[in-house]
């Protein structure tokens, strides 16, 4: 058996599987009798993983009602019919509803219907028009490609368009196999990419500035794969090359990092976020906190090995690894040439000033800050938050630390 | 009294002190009875300073023996008329002799007879047309003049044309007080000086490559001003600007500086040269040096704040001072973008492999020499030297060091 087959043999659904995640939906159908309402989503295209518990069912209202009708009224009127059931409001764009039927969580999301996906106002409105491309250009073998090219993406990490991750949506790995017909052939023209990739299954309408371009065939005005990052293209490709050549379980099921060696010095920043938020709302904060710290840090002379994070939407770890925190107290301050108008400036204001070998002024400066002062100034969420800093000062258990220490992905290496 | 004034009044030497040194060179000319000799340099010009107690004397030879004959048969027969005084062989570009009457220091200097200063064979050769030429262009006034311009290039430390210095030699002190008429003068130009300068006092027959140009107006294919380095040019106008704002004695008599906090590491390096030579050829080396280990020391990842050489052709002190000796075991290495050809090696040879945001391949490597074995690997001299390292861990009373940790010197602030 390969490992694709034996993948496959892992992550697709049987007929039970099946059968009884449509049960639970229709349960959520029979509620919304006398709406026009239809499941989406991977179980409805058929390409979601065996294991996963979340079925999507829309509810479209006449276009005319417009958007702030589905953010009040129409979840009012939703609520209605699920006040009795285990169900909470979450957040995306606009408000929807998760109903919990036994183990599964059914998201039922208000959307307008509308006649073609290009006259969306919302991304959800867009939603049947995927499902209908997606199941018109997938048969079953092809569905199969979609769950394995799933399961990779899943394995280097790198699914899902959610902030945190800036990977790779379900329906943007759909578009792959129908593009390129396998997902072999998706690995095969992976290994090759160099941004910025353009992958047009439709002319796009409009000019794109991504390192990934797949103009969304049902609204060419719009990139399917906006949300992909440079690094999440980049882990793709050098994961497809590596994969191709020597294949491995590791690639999709990646083993978990066991106790790494600590180098340098490694400070840990562990934020609790008090207000619980949509996980994209914290997450845009969380990768903003992390560029301004490494920008700060460096900027204070401070060398940065990595900086990343890991966590959830209340907590969140940041990790910061420096070649050493011990950079002294004083530093070289870099002044004019001696010819400068502003040369008089910099003597009156610097001290131990000199002229150097190339005809500059220089100066020794004392460090303003130290790595605790800089976070402790500049970390900031819009939500009530504290945290905690701690140096890592030996070897922990904790996986997602271990992977920060490591590095290299299982499958790397 | 001004400044000036009062300066010169130290300076200038006094009758009784020219008449005595006249006297220690009269007794060496009638040594050289029969042969070509002059007295050269700046006791001949009036531009000696009170305390300078050596004069030069030049025996010149038909151009027609040769510099080999210098070397060799001149040598010889000059020895023969001192011997029973106390002498020694000295090297500059040819050896000459150094005769001791009393405390004063008489060079006997053989050179070669030529027509214009364009025919010298050896530097020497030109002399007697640089004599020719100051004495010509120069009245008492404009000798009192060189005599304040040397005392305050000796002042702010570039005074001399040795490696060690890359300064002003007399010679083109002379030729700028020549050239601008004073001292005050000479300041007001130079508090203006951006490189390169061109003091043309005859049109130069070469292009010249230097931050202070000033065609030798005896031989104008040569840069008369070509030891003077880029930092002492900068000095000088510096000091230049500042002395207009603000006369002192300080600028001719610079104070020496107490004792200093000590920022960052410094480390001392004190080389001990077992062969005695000449200074410019172990200063040479010396700067060498101190340009390789400060490559290398930063290549290394160390961040030097200030490098820099004191001592004479024996003893010499590399001072090296560092923003922190303490910088970690590991640093980040930049690698190769994800789709480059030359990925796969670098994940092969490198640990701790992970991708970037911005695409790149990253990895951690451990940091192969410490400073001192960068030095212990590198530290190279011609001649058999030794050498200790010393970490300064508390103030001292050495004004060298001082002057290091101080940087400053003490006309600027």
């Amino acid at each position: 058996m390969t490992i694709e087959e034996e993948v496959l043999k892992r992550i697709k659904p049987s007929k039970e599987d099946e059968e009884k995640l449509r049960e639970r939906a229709q349960i959520i159908l029979d509620r919304l009798k006398g709406y026009n309402a239809e499941i989406e989503g991977s179980f409805r295209k058929g390409t979601w993983l065996k294991g996963d518990t979340d079925i999507d069912i829309f509810v479209f209202f006449p276009k005319s009602v417009g958007k702030e009708y589905l953010r009040e009224k129409a979840l009012k009127e939703l609520i209605e019919r699920f006040r009795d059931l285990n169900y909470k409001i979450a957040y995306a764009e606009h408000p929807y509803l998760i109903v919990y039927v036994d183990d599964v969580e059914i998201d039922v999301v208000p959307a307008l219907s509308i006649e073609s996906g290009e006259e969306a106002i919302t991304a959800a409105d867009r939603t049947p028009f995927h499902t209908k491309y997606v199941i018109s250009h997938l048969d079953e073998k092809g569905r199969d490609e979609v769950r394995l090219l799933k399961r990779f993406l899943k394995g280097i990490g790198v699914y899902g368009a959610e902030i945190k991750v800036k990977g790779f949506s379900g329906y943007v790995t759909e578009l792959l196999i129908i593009y390129y017909g396998s997902f072999k052939e998706v690995l095969r023209n992976a290994s090759k990419f160099r941004p910025p990739v353009r992958i047009e299954l439709v002319r796009p309408k409009k000019e794109f500035d991504s390192p990934l371009i797949v103009p969304d065939p049902v609204d060419p005005k719009r990139n399917a794969s906006s949300a992909v990052s440079l690094k999440s293209l980049a882990t793709f490709a050098l994961a497809s090359k590596i994969y191709l050549e020597k294949p491995s379980m590791e690639f999709f099921f990646p083993s978990k990092p066991g106790r790494q060696t600590i180098k340098g010095d490694i400070l840990l920043v562990k934020v609790k976020i008090e207000e619980s938020t949509v996980e994209d709302i914290i997450w845009g904060q969380v990768w903003r906190n992390v560029e301004k710290l490494k920008t700060l840090i460096s900027h204070e002379g401070y060398r940065v090995i990595d900086i990343s994070a890991w966590g959830d939407a209340e907590n969140i770890t940041i990790g910061i690894q420096l070649e050493s925190k011990s950079i002294g107290e004083y530093y070289l301050n870099v002044g004019p040439y001696f010819y400068l108008h502003n040369v008089k400036n910099f003597i009156e204001e610097n001290e131990n000033v000199w002229i150097g070998e190339d005809g500059r002024l220089y100066s020794i400066k004392r460090r303003r800050y130290t790595v605790e002062e800089i976070i402790k100034r500049n970390l900031s969420f819009k939500q009530k938050f504290t945290y905690e800093l701690q140096w890592l000062t030996e070897e922990v258990d904790d996986p997602w630390i271990n992977l920060f220490l490591r590095k290299t992905p299982s499958w790397l290496k």
